[in-house]
């Protein structure tokens, strides 16, 4: 499933899996999508927007079923990659993802975050390899913004 | 609405503002308002505490409106930069915001966190220009210490 | 209750408490326990597995009470230097406990998730002194993998 080398081109990965970067979310009134601090760049938590509205709405799994909240997970992750890309012009330039915080909106009593965060994840090894791996916490939320299922944000080291 | 340019001192800034930078909050048993790791100081979770109590208690929108809860972002802000001072000595020693993480005491479907946490992001960049953009994660929660409607914690990037 | 002067040897002064470090968690396939960069490392959420599974599962204070919440947060700590110490071979090696992510599983109208990190906090106090210092966030969540009461992640600063 993972890859164990760096990947040359992570750019080209991405299309050879058939997904697309889209365009960099626009800056928004009061913060940016992306900021950097030395070789540390934050991305602002990224929900699954795709063409300008969501590709699901509601808690998991009772609004939302696992499989679809795990698409959510990719589809923040092509936003936060397309974040970084706008912040450091190609992801080539990425040294390692650092950490990645999933919030899942979540039904009481429902335990399995991990197995929708693990969406986020595979995607991020299978583009970078080694590079890809990193730390991470899965966790439940009430709700989320415009009532996404899904949240992310992330911490990449660039050169 | 937002300032374009780095303003020279953030604290005169404030004033202009009409708002006041409460004491640093109290160093507490178990951990401390501020940790510097390099170049990044790590501010702990604020919640809107001013004058020894909370400004409002409960979750949005059936306890406390938005517009307290906005309120309630600013004091947070306001208690993050006193934690910030008492580190670093003065805010014109900051060199950009970084991250801010917003948590807000959601009742089951509330969608706003966004709306709520907008209050503390204009603020800084109200007071730090364009060093005061930064990444951003809102997310709601069950419920916050003391009953918080809103917690913010903070990493800024300091000279 | 704490110590003031950094201790020359953490992992001595974790046994004089009777307290074991668990085996290093095993790396599971998307993600992986502890990521370093630069001087930071960060380690992935933690929930209290002992010897393979939660010493206790449930809301705080509904299923689970504040003092096995206690518990748990001192064996997601015990977790949680387990994977620093896989990453960066010794505790010696640590500059300074940076921050704390502390999420409870907590009942609406639970306010006390400050009292659950404690046993988190006290404990990096009581392992590493002044080093053991921290930022630190903790806030409510509807449900955390496993059904978890605790989870809490982690950046450290090494040498």
């Amino acid at each position: 499933m993972t890859a164990t080398q760096p990947e040359p081109d992570p750019e080209q990965r991405l299309i050879a899996l058939g997904l697309e970067l889209p365009p960099a979310p626009a800056p928004l009134a009061a913060y940016v999508p992306a900021r950097r601090a030395g070789n540390l760049v934050f991305v602002s938590g990224q929900i699954p927007m795709k063409d300008g509205s969501l590709i699901a709405q509601g808690v998991v799994p009772t609004d939302v079923d696992p499989e679809t909240a795990v698409r959510c997970a990719v589809q923040c992750t092509l936003n936060g990659l397309a974040a970084l890309k706008a912040e450091i012009g190609t992801l080539s330039r990425l040294r390692r993802v650092v950490r990645l915080g999933c919030f899942v909106a979540s039904a009481a009593g429902y335990h399995e975050q991990p197995k929708i965060a693990n969406g986020a994840s595979e995607l991020l090894i299978e583009v970078f390899g080694e590079a890809g791996r990193h730390a991470r916490a899965a966790v439940g939320s009430v709700d989320l913004p415009l009532g996404a299922p899904v949240e992310i944000e992330f911490v990449f080291e660039v050169q």
